[in-house]
């Protein structure tokens, strides 16, 4: 192997590798491929250097592996079958949730009485349960820091997230369902994650999102900063120039591996982060936001939740960090405490 | 919420914040700080703020979530069930492979041949395949960094890995089996993890390994430094300092939680990488290496591999990095180039 044929190694570090600081990853990057390269190198040795028993030994241990991989894909067959039989179960429980959500069914007890809109000047009736899917999204602590200030008139208009699994290539897309909206003309956002297998181990090859289709001085992406232009300059007009921003539409427009996969280390590390914390957001809606979503609305699925949602014991009332407590709740808050722990990073398999 | 509830924040940063610095993280552990305590107090305004209708709407909603928590509930049985029923048919597979590693049996067309020893003195009969564990480990990057050189001749005498999972504490456990050897008097080292749920989630509590009965100066995770005594001084003895060394053995001595868990936040994230990488290790050996420790043997198993083991179409002797190649074998080194690509570290729920 040589030294070129390991160029792209930034991209493929082990799980440990995260946790480390720039400077350390690069030298890490260095050292796995020297580490590859003698791997590679030392691969062929084992085999090699095998006297004629042993190797017969390793033949037959090859044929039992062989068997092994055979029962182990029927495994992630039936695994697979498992999960879309559930899915289906789901299905008509997600449909009654986004009839009663956007208010095409009403529940049993709704009477017709009005509030007072926002601006306190009107009645108006409430349809479904108003900013369902944003308030849900921003109990989760992965989605809510994605959410900016001037998402949330778009976010009104989210209606429904639905996600399924694709076959060729494999991978999971997610749909976000929009009403027509003063922001953009699309009525479905769509973000999909193509895989590929490795050893039974899912790999993300690419993220592709839908081009949104911004209306005139709505796009929530790009900031138009305008400046006075310099006094007693010829061009009166003002000077507007265009910035990329913060806002949870970039997850539409996910990052990209360049075609020359040449790139340097620091970029890859870079890149390698970026698709990262793409795909920890895509999985978050996919594992949590999308089958506990009323949960996420109600807090209940909140991690280290104080609060056991609308059944909870403690009374908000008393939540309001007050120093005079007295030691019975002081044990009590260090039960809770307890509760909290350290976050093992594991997602499904089989929903990659 | 006070500010106390969210001081052990440290031990529950999302995925994300693992590729930051230490300095980045810092900032971010107080942001999440206050954006947990906002969310915890935005759950009790969302419900309270809710017109009696939307509140109706919710309580119905929150019913068919419970619908759908009751049936992901019987998914997870069903899908540990499944796991189950392939563990039990993988281990006769696991038998035949335990009995040729050891020499227990004998394979078709096994000579009596025997072979010069590693000191060229004498002639031995190969028993089973020498080192088979230990080069499958050193396949395999995560568990070949944990091997130090001293490692080696104690890891020959590794007979055997298992894993079977716990349920009550849940998590899963790991045995190491070894022959009678020169090192240590234990002939099972064992390696435990116990996890809780949360939100179906599982979140490692503590990893809890055997304590290794090492034969007098035999221990490889110490090192004895010896000291010349300063010429003149009254006890003539050489001073003798005993210091923690690097051992793929450390693994049986996992970082703890300390019992009071008010430490800072920057002991915490060091804590919190430890233990991800001792369960990274952990998961590597139950996921990777014992299912398909015949592969990571022969190398077929290495991550961006190559070589197609022994059936492979390269000649490793075309392999030494010959600058003078011509314009096909150019292409074909980028097409194998294009197949490393970036690893999302996926691991499989249900195993946790």
């Amino acid at each position: 192997m040589s030294n070129d044929d390991a160029s792209d190694l930034g991209v493929a570090l082990p799980a440990a590798a995260a946790a480390l600081s720039a400077e350390e990853r690069a030298g890490l990057v260095n050292e796995l491929k020297n580490k590859l390269q003698n791997l590679a190198g030392q691969h062929a040795d084992v085999l090699e250097t095998l006297s004629p028993n042993v190797r017969k030994r390793v033949e037959v241990l090859r044929e039992i592996q062989s068997e092994h991989d055979e029962l182990e894909k029927k495994f992630f067959e039936e695994r697979a079958a498992l999960e879309a039989k559930y899915q289906k179960l789901y299905e008509p429980l997600y449909t009654k949730r986004y009839e009663i959500v956007n208010g095409i069914v009403k529940v049993e007890g709704e009477t017709n009485e009005a509030v007072m809109d926002e601006e306190g000047d009107k009645c108006v009736e409430e349809k479904g349960v108003p900013d369902f899917w944003q308030t849900a999204m921003k109990m989760n602590e992965i989605l809510a820091e994605e959410i900016s200030e001037r998402d949330e008139g778009a976010l009104k208009y989210l209606k429904d997230i639905k996600w399924s699994r694709n076959d060729d290539p494999k991978g999971f897309k997610l749909e976000f369902f929009f009403d027509s909206n003063p922001y953009f003309k699309n009525t479905v956002l769509t973000k999909t994650y193509h895989m590929v297998d490795d050893e039974n181990e899912p790999i993300l090859e690419k993220a592709i999102g839908t081009k949104i289709e911004w209306y005139p001085g709505k796009c929530l992406t790009q900031k138009v900063l305008k400046k006075k232009p310099k006094k007693g300059s010829k061009n009166a007009k003002p000077i507007t120039k265009t910035e990329n921003c913060e806002s949870f539409f970039n997850f539409f427009n996910p990052p990209q591996i360049p075609e020359d996969d040449d790139i340097d280390d620091e970029l890859a590390e870079e890149l390698q982060d970026r698709m990262e914390h793409d795909y920890n957001i895509g999985s978050a809606i996919r594992d949590k936001l999308i089958p506990h979503a009323v949960s996420w609305f109600t807090g209940e699925a909140v991690q280290g939740n104080e609060y056991d949602g609308l059944e909870s014991d403690y009374d908000s009332d008393d939540q309001d960090g007050d120093e005079d407590e007295d030691g019975d709740e002081e044990d009590e808050r260090e039960e809770r405490k307890g509760k909290k722990k350290r976050k093992c990073k594991c997602r499904p398999k089989s929903a990659c």
